[in-house]
């Protein structure tokens, strides 16, 4: 028996869910098929329950610092990592039984199992049970997403050397971590664990934790991790684990030798890597580029018919990547004429505290790429809302272009900066010039008005510095 | 003995010492005369001090709740009133301060006192000791700003019946109060005092709390309000106030009959009128209009030399018009070229929980405006960092004209919606249509996706619900 599809999605991440249901309200018949469970990664082991453990990390922060605010506390607060971690997963459990419902109203097939192309460009799925089952589609989209990447120096053995799944559902709080590797994931956790007790240490192999941001961010971080007690090494490298004792010792090369860390567990947050096997991508002759599939602008393969999408193709492995990728692949295949995703305007945030958010080129890249600059930088400890709300740390950078004014680039960290980047993305989208951001009225008192004054500072016509 | 000076501003609240500070920096010699604290109400009375309370009742609610983020409390929380209160004014404090550092920076005279126009054009000021002093100016600026309401039939005692200055000092926490008005004020010390305890009753004129809001907001601030235990009263009228007895006791007319409500406190939130008494307009021939200083779209008086800014003018008494009224003001008389201010543009924020963003049109007027419209609605039940962050309540609201797509207005309510209007406030600036938002990709996961969404929604492209 063979079920025929417009379209079937492989994988029903961030990329693959959006896409289906875009597909449905543009009228395809749309199968989805996925392995484990609905929404993926991001839903279930990633953007989401990470997000609901934070926030558990913030109220206990509130909580820890509750006088400052005006309030007493007479016992004791414990932070209770069982009953965080069962929010977090109710949290995700609930967004995966949303894409549920979506899928049931927008009448798109959720077909479980693993999926795999065949020669004959037939889907074929293998149920938890064995059983195989063949689907045609005209179209067929791969949006397989990515996994934790793996050193040979860290082996995870999900006991003392976990990954980032085991991270957000640890049954006990540990006494210690080092967590290697300070992307978002890294930083995220360092946070998290920090925030609630436990004592950390955040390894960095390069000169700067959280090294894709522009450099004052990542000082900024580095600063303010280390004032919450967090131990931050950086221009080191694990270079063994030992974990036949008690707990783990942790061998790492720094620029003055070699330093041993005793730690109970060691957490690798080294970066991920694409789920391109056993997809039959050899079998169809899809053409790969180190690690990715290659597409065109529409996330056409080289094979007719096939697409991909998501943490599978060139780009930044993001969650609203994949979703705008998926948007315009099928509306490409519906006979819309959507534009390219422009790759040079994708927000990036990370939600540790202070959180970070940025977008475009960082100060570097744009003397790098022979810009001419304007850079303004707004502190946090010039605005007023931050200082009602306890929330001092951090500022705003913006770069723009100075002969045309275009703005290259924002770099924001601090409290709830990641609801504050849009902004950015819609004017850079829009084509906004400096002044027609320093002349729109931002509300009184926002940590917003902070964007709006960092464009003045670059033109020095900032008020509060 | 005159000094004289380029620019006198009368008044350093957030229209005067901002039209200061540009003044100075476009090389003006700048003198700003204050009777009471740099910075104005705003900063010592109004938007900052509040803030600094409601993110104290903010944490406290966060105590209340911490079971549900998975934190143990063994012991009893309390609110203290007292340190709260000092907390807020310490806030207020250091933000002054932050002002005469400002004015030293940038070399502007501060001249504390009352300051009145002569009928020769000079600034008097008569100091707190009686001493007066006349300067000379070439241009003036009168930013006087506003005061609490007075209804007659609720005198201001403070005591029993109080306005927004007292009830943000409070020397002890009351264990009921009447709030008297439902606009920003009213519902933020609504919000406040409920949190940490207080029996809260609101009494509110017309049909709904809230009233300048879209409809929608004004509904979910209302339930969300009774949710948290809040009594809302509309279509009511408070008559009279009985305080001869030991607390109040106050009469409120509704549609079903009069009603009394005992309480320790009644807030009189029922807006603000202007401060033009006493400062020599009459004796200069200033014209006037309703309680307001006619001015042109340079603020300019009918009067050479003398403008007016702020609450005192026509326009939303707000401190971000006030400030972006005193730069435009400055920078004409400092013979550059600003655009007008545009009012139709002009975000409005209230900070009670859910807080309030909005901009534009509601859809009311939108219609009474004889636009046809496209109206998109996404609610914070649907996102996923709404979910994580425990902030489900509320949602975005927008309109488009359905026509060429104009961004007509935008309503949101909900956790944090006062920092992500500023993306609306931008976009509606560079003449956005709704297909640039939904194509603008917002980072996931924030509840500024939300946005986005709420536009997909009014072009039937919404992905999550």
């Amino acid at each position: 028996m063979s079920t025929s599809y417009d379209l079937i999605v492989v994988g029903s991440g961030p990329g693959g869910y959006v896409a289906a249901i875009r597909a449905s309200q543009l009228g395809l018949k749309v199968g989805v098929v996925e392995k484990e469970s609905l929404g993926g990664i991001c839903l279930n082991w990633g953007c989401i329950p990470t997000k609901a453990l934070l926030k558990s990390a913030q109220v206990f922060e509130y909580t820890q610092h509750a006088a400052d605010y005006g309030i007493n506390i007479s016992g004791e607060v414990t932070a209770d990592m069982d009953a965080m971690v069962k929010r977090s997963r109710n949290v995700a459990g609930g967004m995966s039984k949303g894409i549920q419902f979506l899928f049931k109203k927008n009448k798109i097939d959720t077909i479980m199992g693993y999926g795999k192309l065949t020669a004959k460009k037939q889907v074929e799925v293998t149920a938890e049970d064995g059983k195989v089952t063949l689907y045609d589609a005209k179209h067929i989209i791969l949006a397989t997403g990515g996994r934790a990447k793996q050193l040979p120096n860290l082996p995870i053995d999900n006991e003392k050397i976990i990954g980032y799944r085991k991270a957000m559902v640890l049954d006990k709080k540990p006494k210690s971590m080092v967590i290697v590797g300070s992307g978002a994931i890294g930083v995220e956790f360092a946070y998290f664990y920090n925030a609630i007790g436990v004592e950390v240490t955040v390894v960095e192999f390069l000169p700067n934790i959280v090294p894709n941001e522009d450099v004052d961010v990542s000082k900024q971080l580095e600063k303010s991790f280390k004032k919450s007690g967090i131990n931050v090494m950086t221009k080191a490298a694990v270079q063994s684990v030992d974990t036949s004792g008690k707990g783990c010792k942790v061998s790492i090369k720094t620029e003055k030798g070699m330093e041993e860390i005793a730690c109970d567990i060691v957490l690798s947050a080294v970066g991920v890597e694409t789920n391109l096997e056993n997809i039959g991508l050899e079998d169809i002759g899809i053409a790969t580029d180190r690690g990715k599939v290659i597409v065109d602008d529409y996330y056409k393969t080289n094979i007719p018919g096939v697409y991909a999408i998501g943490d599978i193709v060139k780009g930044p492995a993001l969650a609203h990547v994949a979703s705008a990728e998926g948007i315009i692949c099928v509306e490409k295949i519906a006979g819309h004429s959507p534009e390219p995703l422009n790759y040079e305007n994708i927000p990036g945030c990370t939600y540790c505290s202070p959180e970070i958010a940025s977008v475009g080129m960082t100060e570097k890249k744009a003397k790098e790429a022979g810009y001419e600059i304007k850079v303004g930088k707004f502190p946090f400890s010039a605005s007023g809302k931050a200082s009602a709300g306890g929330a001092k740390d951090g500022f705003i950078k913006v770069i723009f272009d100075a002969k045309y004014g275009e703005w290259l680039g924002a770099h924001m960290i601090g409290a709830n900066v990641t609801e504050m980047i849009a902004e950015v993305v819609v004017a850079r989208n829009l084509e906004t010039t400096g002044h027609e951001i320093i002349k729109s009225v931002h509300p009184h008192p926002t940590m917003s008005e902070a964007v709006m004054e960092a464009a003045a500072a670059a033109y020095d016509e900032v008020i509060h510095i």
